[in-house]
């Protein structure tokens, strides 16, 4: 599963860690109930406001202490988001009387070199910016900075695709002892593999959801839960003709997000991601809010994603 | 093995990210040549200039971004250097060609809650402030403030005994199933149990020799290697009579601790965790410098420490 924000941080809280460590001890409550039920879970999470924190921070502090790359700043917040995550499930499972391990994993997740997002950074991170001081970090540390909004300057980096999770291997046998893991936090440390065949650590932001399916597939996972601040996808969202989506079949799915209807920084990767499971073999992907989850992988809540439409089979022709 | 400061930031240096690992690569080089020879490693480190640097950006951007307690700051550490030493770790296993996963773990280590340090905070960490400021971080934060040296005054905080690791089976199962682990960063995030069973965490830090022969013995090693600065154990440091040690019985180690010769803050959990392991059934525990890692094992170098002294065994009264 792959946690959102709403998880972890609310949009009007502060983020203090007793904000956060309540929210995530809620979100842990939610989990333990799908692990009574029977599910083997493994588990991602965003990490946008944390990171933002810590990059703010790194900005403050720049004077002192020398700031540290994003690719380091991301190993932060998985170490931080880690923790908490780690420690209310552990603590949730106890509760339960569920004898089952809890492990987070510090994650890389290798992207192309070549990615085309590289050449065109859109991904907005870390503190606003006045214009003069945009100037000069653009100048001093190459930063790529756009205006955002009217509340001024940030910097934006690229958010590449991933292509593989260096710590595949570890994060399966894990998964097959029956460790509940926690992996890939924040689309995991984005890293490109260099001449010498090793790996460096490169300034992007790999899309949590599309992350998650790449972890939900390297672990063998049979369903995808891809976890929101709303419990269905709408079509036409935001027009007088919106609906609410209970299924979409991969072919759907597609023909959907060619036509533009979900947001590329939204819905978009969720539904690419979704797409992407089912593609690969998985049985199911739903997309919906945390408190639906145990709901919807009974077929009762969210939107579902699935190869083909059950109720209705059809033969495609050429098979 | 237990990986000092230095092996990760020379004390000369600022501390980017760079320099950090540069550090670590060549670490890692040295980590490799003993895992080629044919020994299977378990590594924890140190993280202090680390954590010190979060606790200075986090009083930096106080005014706008909540400031994290230590445990979560503990947390990030190691995410940060868990994500260095992983990825160095790795590209020089697989510069050598070794096929051998690399894996970090988030990782809670167990104090008691009636530990003697809660009473009598000692250790020194983050910024230096103003007595002033020292004095309002009292009040406002309830820190616990000492004036350290001349150059000002430092939060302090309890420093307990680590008792036991909450991820334990998941890092001995990895050890087991052939992985390079690297856990109980910094000495863990130090957490005491609850009223309900759960853990929760407490703004304290555990000494990471303390913390490594626990790791030690939980993943049932043979051997620890506590790396730090120097080539081996002083005996009557800094004295006219000042002479290096090459080997020590737990029974003269437990002498020489009673008797004050190694300093509270620097070679005296050393010495303390290497008796701690040895005494607890391991074969022998090195301390010495991490370019004599490999000597140090080879008896060629390090001080060692023993059950008993082997080439002049002696049998105790009473056995």
């Amino acid at each position: 599963m792959a946690l959102g924000g709403n998880a972890i941080l609310q949009s009007h809280q502060r983020g203090t860690a007793a904000e956060q460590q309540a929210n995530v001890a809620a979100t842990a409550a939610q989990i333990g109930e799908l692990i009574e039920t029977g599910w083997e879970v493994v588990i991602t999470h965003g990490n946008g406001p944390q990171v933002g924190n810590i990059l703010i921070q790194n900005e403050e502090a720049a004077g002192i202490v020398p700031p540290m790359p994003l690719d380091a700043c991301g190993g932060q917040s998985q170490g931080l988001l880690g923790y908490f995550l780690q420690q209310a499930l552990g603590n949730e499972l106890r509760a339960r009387g569920i004898r089952c391990q809890v492990g987070a994993m510090i994650t890389q997740v290798i992207v192309a070199a070549d990615d085309p997002a590289f050449v065109s950074p859109t991904k907005p991170i870390g503190p606003f910016f006045t214009r003069e001081r945009a100037e000069r970090l653009k100048e001093e540390r190459g930063y790529v900075v756009a205006e955002v909004g009217s509340r001024g300057w940030r910097r934006v980096v690229p958010s590449p695709d991933p292509k593989a999770i260096v710590e595949r291997d570890i994060i399966l046998g894990l998964v097959q002892a029956g460790v509940v893991v926690v992996a890939a936090g924040g689309g995991g440390v984005p890293v490109i593999a260099g001449p010498g065949g090793g790996y460096r650590g490169v300034e992007a932001v790999i899309d949590k959801d599309l992350a998650g399916q790449q972890l939900a597939r390297d672990v063998k996972a049979t369903h995808f839960l891809i976890l929101t601040d709303v419990e269905r996808v709408m079509l036409d969202y935001g027009r007088p003709s919106q609906r609410p989506l209970d299924r979409l079949t991969v072919r759907e799915a597609r023909e959907h997000l060619a036509a533009g209807q979900f947001p590329p920084g939204s819905m978009g990767p969720k539904v690419e991601a979704a797409v992407r499971f089912v593609e690969a073999g998985g049985e199911l992907c739903a997309i919906t809010s945390l408190d639906k989850a145990v709901d919807a992988l009974r077929g009762m809540a969210g939107t579902r994603v699935m190869a083909e439409e059950n109720t209705d089979r059809r033969e495609e022709p050429g098979l």
